[in-house]
């Protein structure tokens, strides 16, 4: 195998496969990015067996072949190498030769017979979404997904199409993040469960512009997302997603619309007050015109005042800072309202239109 | 005490003083800033018993007095708080009270009465030096400091003024990086050996103005650096430096001219094939016109070319790619002259004027 890429080109390829590469392994082949050159086309692919990632690189063929490279060795290589064109050439045992300019690099590689490409998946059921509606709409959910390995359908996010709707929907036992996007055609129905390091590494690859389309193919046990010279398939997680629109209540007893910045700021500075041993609820004290926002701990206590808009009773309520401040921080607008029934209920924090719901639970507090 | 500071002033102020604020000790009041408001003037102190800070920061005294509040929560809250006017208040119990808008923390300060102030310092021996000139020095040599903790002295910065020249050295065993300064005057002669720490921390505070002068006061035990409104005093480290001028020699066998950034972009590409445990060599094979260096480990090998202009002797010599490259980052020279004498004496790479020397010892190799 001997190919010719321009150094960026072939960079930007390499770090697109490099995130399927697991950071983790026994088997030494799943740190291996398979470069394959035939019918005219270079593609570079890796496989960490729950995702996997075939981008296809420009550049000349000289002659075609196959080779598996360590994914980290190619990687520091190729950013290293001058800005010029790079020549990859694989003799009959294996052993690449990397050069560019007068810099020549020998590392020894594999035939990769014990790699697995892509798996096949059935095309016939697919969305199309833009890049940056994808990308955003991740960013604005994949923070609740849980962390812990105790329930694995919360490791993953709900991915629902009805109609021409998407709904995408993390929770992790303390909170519920939820995003409705409109798409521009209809669709047949989905609902699946995508990993969350899927979502993840697909965010970082994609480049995010509003006019590039990703489409997405969605079978029983994969989907894949094909955009620009990319395919990435993962498994999905099986199991049935909890029902959330039966945690979701329309009810509330205070509505408060709130300046998102001033809230936003408050919390922050607040959360400077709390140890990792000394988790302290941020308390909401709300009356007429007012949120007054209080955190008490062995460090020092922090006393604000907001100016709102309330509806309804008045309420004293006490949050983890930084799940308010994780929602607060993906949501755009410029006021918010926060929907609440009582100091044990879960708040609300949403649009009119419903584009966006995040549930938060309150915590216990004591007043001082 | 009562005083008023904007926001910026304050952080500024603060973060200077954080240099000096041991990241561990069992003082707790080593890890306070001392707010001290007399005479007109709010200065923030810190001592970590090596280095001790002072710096004034403009502001309004409303009640004249002094608090010692612990360093990193003072920090944190200045940094979070909104850009506007601070108000620190003091109350008798040492309450401490920060207001910023509508923001209020309270946290508890106490007297300082067992802070430690800054050492008294003799200022009758004294150099000026530019701001600029000082971080770059610092920088050009800090390198080299040893960070092991058998020899004390090798933990310090020789620091030598001799008429109008100063020179700093640093060495830790297998490299000397020594650079000369012409100063704009002729000062009494001084050598002390500098605690590497303090020029770290210096040299962050520095704002690097070419028109700011530095006045640098230098005593038995004690080094003072007054610059803009702040005042650093360290300890000085006690002994006698190393005999450098001793083990620098001008005789050499080959002398080879290279382009600098040609050189360093190879050694820095050689570095990747380098792991932690298992330190090759990178090998300079100099014939005629020619450097070919070699790196081979067990990841794979890299070869390449540069064109020398060398006068003397073939030679063929190896060393820690990362010794060479620490030194020829901190040369701002477009070509380089390496002075070598054969594969076991060391190489020195210098200027002709030698405003800066470094010596890099060779090691041995293999010959593949």
């Amino acid at each position: 195998m001997k190919i010719v890429c321009q150094k960026d080109v072939l960079l930007k390829g390499v770090n697109i496969a490099l995130r399927a590469i697991p950071s983790k392994t026994t088997m030494p082949i799943m740190e291996c990015i398979l470069i394959s050159c035939s019918n005219n086309q270079i593609t570079l692919t890796a496989n960490d067996g729950e995702l996997a990632i075939n981008t296809a690189v420009d550049g000349e063929i000289i002659n075609p072949g196959t080779v598996a490279i360590e994914a980290k060795i190619l990687s520091d290589i190729v950013r290293k190498l001058p800005d010029s064109d790079v020549t990859i050439d694989v003799d009959d045992n294996f052993l690449v030769t990397i050069t560019c300019e007068k810099a020549k690099f020998e590392i020894s590689g594999s035939d990769g017979y014990d790699f697995t490409g892509l798996p096949q998946v059935n095309r016939s059921k697919y969305i199309s979404i833009s890049q940056f509606n994808l990308k955003e709409i991740i960013r604005q959910t994949i923070f609740s997904i849980s962390d812990s390995d105790n329930n694995h359908i919360m490791g993953g996010e709900l991915f629902e199409v009805k109609g021409n709707i998407l709904r995408m929907a993390s929770l992790d036992g303390h909170r519920i993040s939820i995003r409705r996007l409109e798409l521009k055609d209809n669709y047949e129905d989905s609902k699946v469960i995508i990993p969350g390091k899927t979502l993840g590494e697909i965010s970082k690859i994609l480049s995010g512009g509003v006019d590039d389309e990703v489409i997405i193919y969605i079978t029983k046990n994969h989907i894949m997302f094909e955009f620009d010279t990319t395919i990435i398939v993962s498994r999905l997680i099986e199991g049935e997603y909890f029902k959330i629109d039966n945690m979701i209540s329309g009810d509330y007893e205070t509505k408060v619309d709130i300046n998102k910045k001033d809230l936003l700021s408050c919390i922050d500075r607040s959360t400077l007050l709390i140890k990792e041993n000394d988790k302290k609820p941020l308390i909401m004290n709300i009356t007429d015109d007012n949120m007054e926002l209080k955190l008490i701990s062995a460090i020092g206590s922090l006393r604000e005042d907001i100016s709102v808009n309330k509806t309804g009773k008045d309420i004293m309520i006490g949050f983890n800072p930084m799940f308010l401040m994780d929602a607060l921080r993906v949501i755009d607008d410029e006021n918010v309202s926060i929907y609440m029934v009582n100091a044990k209920a879960p708040c609300f924090i949403k649009d009119d239109s419903e584009s966006y719901i995040y549930l938060i639970l309150p915590v216990n507090f004591n007043i001082n």
